[in-house]
Order: structure tokens, then C-alpha cells, then sequence
């Protein structure tokens, strides 16, 4: 089918209005599995409260970056404006958001000062105060048996390292506050999506992946990586209403490829394109706090060399056996080998490596190409949380140590499927100096390709009941690219007998 | 002239290469004015030591907000990436950088980990080591005298109010710090931009003047309001360079535009364009850490209402008056006088107001239509530092109060012109009810024009020796304004007798 031409300016995606009954869902999800925890712990129920996102300043100066709210209270409150905190009573399910008292230049410099009904409306909680009446409002949740206890967040992402910070308030010395509860529970809530976050997931990975589409219709030589950068940003939000993109935009040309996070400041995507290498795009847009997470990687002359379709079709052909093997009850793990078999049988097949692909498995050969996890959870963070809860190992093995998570597929779950075949001077100089691994090289092939870069494929997949659903549809085929990137609309027309 | 066609993708700018000796110019500027202070308070002479901006992860997540380095630690080194220290012995004027020791995954993940002698060549510093041989070098430079006096950064930026935190690094205890004396001099070098700084402020005005000129021929009723912020943001960086904003973009239709910081994340752009409304655009491009500001209103369907003309030609003829009377001498609380006077008797000549003009301002009846200052130093921070030095006196009257700086004018400076008139509740309500300034409003006009949002017009001035320099140039004139909307080039051309 043709793209029907869209009447000019106007948005080619429909403004999506997201339901508040995803997070009042979200909310009755948490109160449940809080209730079932504190009960089987003999706890009493408690109150649950979460701080939003503070708008930050750059420096010592009054420069504010663009406010992005902190994922938990996203996820249970949709709140897009800073400084506000959120409580959930788990006894009675009661949800009440806390605004901050704005000072009267507000209305001159930052808009109208809405009263709390406003934000009651808006964000459809059952009450909404301002913040100073936190702690007297908590304290009437507790009624006849004082003061309740507060469940707070805190707990440390498997990604970052770094600690979830508990709500902090005045008056919270007259609280008891239980810090240990809330964060596996909430962040195992966050790992199933429900049927409200996966259409909502799926949009903005509509918009992610139309907008690949229209870069990869306008890459051409000479032309500089950060201009696909800007042409996809512009893309998401003009056309799709995305302010924020989930992460910098990789945008790796040639040798920049072999950078696995490439374009971040010290790496700012300003090589200008070669005719004769691939480039790797790594961009997705966001959308209500929800991410997209999308890599294609294709020639810039729009044509693939026979080298390049080896490395290709060796990754693309482990993406495609990874998609067909998901389903609840299956490892990732597991996966993350079956990738690697998969890309080093094509290394075989193409002529790269020489040798036994089980014994290349058991040197641990695939992290010297893909020294990255096969994916990981994706929601309101690209790396979203979950990976490990108590209990999930993480192992210590090239490779699989690197799995954002290590658990076994569930019906809901969001994962990326990305894997990747790079020629990275970092993973390759040790591997040559070592008998055990560079006994499968052919050398002459393998110098051949140091300094060309690599490729990634990157899918967004949700687990479905009995297998799962790539919400990512963009050319994956060498002559699906080729024929996009020449001028045919996608999908490809069918083909006249 | 006719726009010349270029070639498809390819930039419309040049890439603007940045000299580094801008910055060892800062450099000998902030030695120069150091030794001078330092000896003139019988003070011995010690090492400048700035500590450069850090890398950000968002809350608890491994999310990387992309970087942008501190103002302070851009203007001595032009450093873009983080994690970095800076050091200017003032008594030889050495320039010392000292790069993070990178861990070896930095290689796989984010990119080639660069010796000190690549940052000592990049940015043509006088040497560079890593981060911890700071104490060491820094030792050595005391020589024979021990230990030097570190002058670390710590004052208070007038704007926000926040302070600039000094340098730490382990090892510090052992050294003299001296911190009174650094924040006043350095700040006072940004106060005057030089002949490198004025051509690259130049250069990201010519981006930002492009990008709105190209706004202003796609803005249409029925686009929404963040559409033009991703039309600005696209067209600056894809066609200049410029990846980041100096601010977030302002794009306010109809009565948003009496909101003066509108866009930010509780009031994020996302109105539709009503025909009949005016559209109030502030957005500005950055490069290299330098800013622009720009601020163009006009009506969305093209073609201005008599009322609204009678508004934005009292605000076009302050900025005129202002730009007219700009040069060395004159003090800036004057020119935003002589602007609230301009506003006030178009509002007067439109039959807005009723009565003397004089009496007006004697009742500070200008800053009910304009209650922000006349304009801003203007650098590597949009609102740039050193409006405020000691000595300096904010006044407490409506409007001069709101003024970024009271400061006499100096060849050098760089200063917005951003008169505006606005119909705010805020102010207006107040007003209304104040007979002292309720006596010279028509009130039938004034109801006319509440909800109509309001004008501002912004403009980036350089002062020259006997005036000053106009970086921006889009169209102003209503006329000139409605010919580029209805698609004729820019310049306008030459019209045939
Ligand atoms: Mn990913
Ligand atoms: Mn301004």
C-alpha cells in the first residue's frame, strides 16, 4: 500500500490520550501484592508514600532542564509536574496526591495555580492536598491506632548500582517507616505490563519505528550522524507528540559501531557518514514515561557488501531464532547462548571462524562479538527494573554476566531483543593474544573486519501466553532495507506474480 | 536575494570550528585581572582550580542525561567532557587539565580511552594528567613555597540565588584555600565578551534567527504548539550543530503567551493554534556552550488584528527606542524605563490607556504590562552571570526590581532587548482593583484584551564603543512579518519603484 500523503503540518500519529486508569490499576496491583506480603509477614498494613521528581537546576544557575517524572511515581501516579508526593493506603486502596503550595509569581512566570481538585481531576486519585498537610493528612489515615506505618521506597536497581531514595518529609520523626517492603513488590509489579501498558508501549513504539524509517530513507553519505539524531528526535515529537527520547541517540557510523553506548557527550555522533559503511541507530522515542528501545543497522550507500551481509544476517538470523524459542518458562539465559550459537555458526558459515561452534561456546567466543546482555526489561525505564529480584543470580561468565536480567520469561513481560556482532579492539586484542579462542580465527577474514564496526538488531518483544509479539516493524531483511532505503514504501508492496 | 537551493541532507551552516584559543584568551584575561586583585590586596599569588561538571544518572537508574558542561569550567577550558579538573597557575598562567582514569569497559561501552596527551592537544592546554595526580601536580607547583594557595570558585549567582560549589578532590586538606576571591574576578572576565566569543555568538544567533524565520513560514492554525519547538529544535541542529537549546523552547499560543516561562514540563507547548491567536516563540539555539535568545510574536493565520498591532507595535517601538539609545554610559535601569514609557504611550495612542504617560510610570504602571526586566546579560549561561557585583544595588520597585542587572552599559556586554506587554491575571487583577492605577485603563479596551495573551520581542545586543550590534535579524515589521509568512524570502526583496 502507498503512504496516504498527510494534509500539511498536521501530525501523522493521532494525539494519544493515556487512560489514568492505567496507574489506578497499576495502584490495585501494588495494594494487592502489598496486601499478600505484609499479611503472609504478619505485618499490618501500612501506607504507602512516594516523592516525585524535584525540577532540577543546572549548577549554581537557574537554568532547568526539561522535568522527566522518577519512574515509581510514574508508574502509580502518571503525575507529570514536579515537586509533588503521592500516598496509597493499602488497607482501603484510598489514593491521595500531595501538590506543592505554589508562591503567587508562579502564576506570572510559570502558568495558573491550580488548587488540588484540579490535580484530583486531572490525575483521577481519590483525594488531593497540598503538601504541607502531609503529615496531618497520614496521621488521619492512621485514625484510632495513631500514627501509621509508612512504606517507603528504597532498594537498589540491578542497572545502576545506585539506591532508590525514600520519601523524606517534615514531621516524618512521628511515622514508623518500614523501608524493606515496598521496593521488591513494587518493582515486581513493574515487570508484568498490563493490557493498558502494552498499547501504550506499542505506540510509542509505532512512532519509534516509523520514525527509523523515515532516517532510513534519508541517510546518505557526506551527511553527519547527528543529523539522523535530529531528523529522528524531530520526527518522534512532531509527528508523534514524544518530547523526550528514552536515551541519547547512538548514531554509529563505520568504526563508531564497535562503541556500544556511542554519543553521549565525550562521543557526540559527529562523524560524518562514509560511503561504504554501515551505520548502526540505536534511538527510541518516549512517551507518558513509557520507553522504546529500537536498533537498525544498515549500509549508508544502501547497499550491503557481501561481508557486511555475512556479519548481518549472522545476527539477524540469531534475532530471528531468539524471537521464534520466546515463550513463558523459557530462560533468558538460555537465550542469550542460543544468540551467540546462531552469530558464530554465521561467522562459521561466512567464512570468519573455523571450528566447532560447542567448543566456541564453551571458550566463551560469543562475548568477544557481543560483549553485551541479549536485553533486558524495558517499561518506564529503557532498563527497566525487575532483572534481578532476591533469589535470580547473576552469573559470572563473559557474556551472561552482562544480562540485565537472568530470569525465566513471563506472560507481560517486556524485553529487548538485540543481538549484536561487533569487531571491538577491547574484546578482539585479548581474544587474539589468547590460544584458546584465537584458534578459531581466520585471520586474514578477521582483519579484515577490525575497525568496520558492527551491527545490532534491536526488537521490543512482549511475552504473550505462548510465545510473543514484536511490536517493532521495521525492514529487517538485506533486500527489505535495501529496497526501503531505495525509494519503497514499507511495508514493501506485494510483489506481481 | 532568492534562498539558494542546497543540496539535499546536507547542512545549511558550516560546521563551526570553535578556536581553542578562545579559551586560552579567557584564560590570560582571569591571570591578568587575578594578579592585579591579588596584589592590590597584598595577597600572594596561587592556582586557579576549577572541578568541571560530573556525568548525571537520573534517580536510582543508570539512565545518562546527556551532558553539558559547567559554564564556569566551558569558559576557562571548552572542556566537553565530564569528569574533568582544570588548573591556571596565576603567577606563570600554566594551564594544567586532568582527565578521569577511565576503567577498562569504557572501551566496549562508550568509546576509544584517550591518554592525557590527547586532551593536552585537543585543548591545547599547557600540560595534562589524570584526575589523581591532582594533589601531586598541584604540590609541585607550590615549588620551593610548599603547598600554593588553591583559589576555588564559591559565590552566589544573582539569578537563581544558588551558590557555585568550590572544587573537591582527595588531598585538598593539605593545601591553603582561598575562596573570596576567584568568584568575583572570574565573573567579571564573562562580563565583557571578546572578539572569539562575540564571533561564535554571532554564528549561533545566525542559527537560531534561520530556525525561527523557518517556524515562521510553517506555522499554520491547527499545529499544535510543541510542533514549532520540534521545527526549532530540528532545523538547529540539523542545520547548524547546535544539540542543545539554551533554555527550553517557549512556544505559547493565544493567552499562554501571558505566561512568561511557559513550555516547561506543567505547561509543556501543547496547545492547538487557534486562527486569531498570536503565537509568542522564545527559543534560542546553543553551541558550545554559548547561548542565543530569541523571541518572535505573531499571528498564527499570518495577518494581524488592528488590536493586536496597536499591542506589538508599543512593544516594537521600545525595542527601537531602547536599541536607539544603547552604548557605553548608559545605565540599563534607564533604557527599561524608557521601554515601560514606549509601551505605555502605544497603549495610550491605541486608546488602552487613558491619561499621562508620566503619571503612569510614577504609579509603576509599567510592570502591570511588563513584569519581568528589560533583558539579561546574555553568554555561556542564557541569564549570564554578573548582573549583580558588589556595589550593584537591586531596587525594590515594581519592574526595576525584576531587572537580571541595574548595571551601566559597557563596550563588550551582550545583553538581551526583550520588551514585552502582557495581559496576565496576575498583574492586571491587582491592578484593577487599585485605584492609583485602575484611573488610566479604558476599561472596555482592557476587556477587550484580557485572555489575549501578550508580545514579547527579544533581541541579542552586543554593545559596541559608541552603540551597539543587533546579532539577530528576523523580520519585525508587522508587514515584514506578514510577507515572510505568506512565503516571500528574507530579506524581503527589493521592491521595483
Ligand atoms: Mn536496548
Ligand atoms: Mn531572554
Amino acid at each position: 500500500k502507498k503512504l496516504i500523503k498527510k494534509p500539511v503540518n498536521q501530525p501523522r500519529f493521532e494525539k494519544y490520550v493515556v487512560p489514568m486508569s492505567l496507574h489506578a490499576e497499576n495502584r490495585a496491583k501494588l495494594v494487592k501484592a502489598l496486601g499478600e506480603t505484609l499479611s503472609a509477614a504478619g505485618k499490618e498494613n501500612g501506607v504507602v508514600l512516594l516523592q516525585g521528581g524535584e525540577q532540577q537546576t543546572r549548577y549554581d544557575t537557574d537554568h532547568e532542564p526539561l522535568f522527566r517524572q522518577e519512574s515509581y511515581f510514574a508508574y502509580l501516579f502518571g503525575v507529570t509536574e514536579a515537586g509533588f508526593y503521592g500516598a496509597v493506603d493499602v488497607a482501603t486502596g484510598k489514593s491521595i496526591l500531595f501538590a506543592p503550595r505554589l508562591p503567587s509569581e508562579y502564576a506570572i512566570w510559570m502558568g495558573k495555580i491550580q488548587p488540588p481538585q484540579h490535580f484530583k481531576d486531572k490525575y483521577e486519585v481519590d483525594e488531593a492536598k497540598y503538601v504541607d498537610e502531609l503529615s496531618a493528612t497520614l496521621m488521619e489515615l492512621g485514625g484510632e491506632g495513631g500514627a501509621p506505618t509508612l512504606l517507603l521506597l528504597h532498594g537498589k536497581n540491578s542497572d545502576s548500582g545506585s539506591w532508590a531514595a525514600p520519601a523524606e518529609f517534615e514531621g516524618i520523626g512521628s511515622f514508623l517507616v518500614d523501608k524493606t517492603t515496598l521496593f521488591p513488590v513494587l518493582s515486581e509489579c513493574r515487570v508484568r505490563k498490563s493490557q493498558a501498558e502494552l498499547d501504550l508501549l506499542r505506540y510509542v513504539n509505532r512512532v519509534s519505528t516509523a520514525a527509523h524509517i523515515e532516517v532510513m530513507r534519508r541517510v546518505k553519505p557526506g551527511m553527519t550522524e547527528y543529523q539522523l539524531e535530529s531528523l529522528f528526535q524531530h520526527f518522534c515529537y512532531f509527528e508523534g507528540g514524544c518530547r523526550h527520547c528514552s536515551y541519547t541517540c547512538i548514531c554509529a557510523s563505520g568504526d563508531n559501531a564497535a562503541t556500544l553506548h556511542y554519543g553521549h557527550a565525550g562521543a557526540p555522533n559527529d562523524k560524518i557518514l562514509s560511503d561504504g559503511d554501515l551505520i548502526l541507530l540505536d534511538m527510541g522515542a518516549e512517551y507518558h514515561c513509557y520507553a522504546s528501545d529500537i536498533t537498525c543497522t544498515y549500509p549508508v550507500n544502501g547497499k550491503f557488501t557481501e561481508g557486511q551481509e555475512t556479519v548481518y544476517n549472522s545476527v539477524l538470523a540469531a534475532s530471528e531464532a531468539v524471537m521464534e524459542a520466546m515463550k513463558p518458562g523459557v530462560a533468558w539465559p538460555d537465550l542469550h547462548r542460543l544468540a551467540e550459537r546462531r552469530i558464530l555458526e554465521g561467522l562459521v558459515e561466512g567464512g570468519v571462524l573455523i571450528g566447532s561452534v560447542d567448543e566456541m561456546l564453551e571458550a566463551d567466543l560469543g562475548a568477544v562479538f557481543m560483549p553485551h546482555g541479549l536485553g533486558h526489561f524495558m517499561g518506564l525505564d529503557t532498563h527497566d527494573v525487575g532483572g534481578y529480584p532476591e533469589g535470580v543470580k547473576r552469573s559470572e561468565k563473559p557474556g551472561l554476566r552482562s544480562l540485565r536480567t537472568a530470569r525465566t520469561l513471563e506472560e507481560g513481560m517486556v524485553i529487548t531483543v538485540e543481538p549484536g556482532c561487533y569487531f571491538v579492539e577491547a574484546t578482539l586484542g585479548p581474544a587474539l593474544q589468547d590460544p584458546d579462542r584465537s584458534r578459531f580465527f581466520v585471520l586474514e577474514e578477521i582483519e579484515k573486519l577490525r575497525g568496520s564496526g558492527g551491527v545490532r538488531i534491536e526488537d521490543d518483544v512482549i511475552v504473550t501466553a505462548d510465545g510473543c509479539e514484536n511490536m517493532t516493524d521495521v525492514p529487517r531483511k538485506t533486500y527489505e532495507i535495501e529496497r526501503v532505503m531505495a525509494g519503497e514504501s514499507w511495508p514493501l508492496p506485494v510483489s506481481r506474480g
